[in-house]
């Protein structure tokens, strides 16, 4: 079972990366607003259960993937490919 | 109107983030299979014609956004939040 987790900075908060990009964007004659950059990160879990999945993905998050207190995360849970 | 764009790794290209994760996963007890890390984007544009803004986010990924050698992208237009 694969998972796609969306980790992006919450608002408010700086992000770098993202003003360089609409910078860069507006530099090159595009016309945005806002750019935010986050990271993707694609998982293959050993479980076929999604709300196990779920459930071993919010942990991962917790542990690992993000920090919640900068950082929101929307997870996806997908059948197996 | 609102875009949000994936950029990831394609197949087969090394993605060290992506076995960092992985490693780093496996070591905090989680059973993963492979993990991947990409970028996700999110730009607010100026136009409110969900084509125009379609077109106008491939040439931007095209000459800023990503690699087409190396990343593959992956773009959903949304109604203005």
């Amino acid at each position: 079972m694969r998972a796609t987790v969306l980790v992006r900075p919450k608002d408010g908060i700086l992000d770098p990366q993202g003003q360089a990009v609409e910078s860069s964007l507006r530099k090159l004659g595009f016309a945005v607003g806002e750019a935010r950059v986050g990271r993707v990160v694609d998982l293959e879990l050993d479980t076929s259960d999604p709300q196990e999945a779920r459930a071993q993905v919010e942990r991962m998050c917790a542990e690992l993937l993000a920090n919640p207190l900068i950082e929101s995360v929307e997870i996806d849970v997908e059948a197996a490919s």
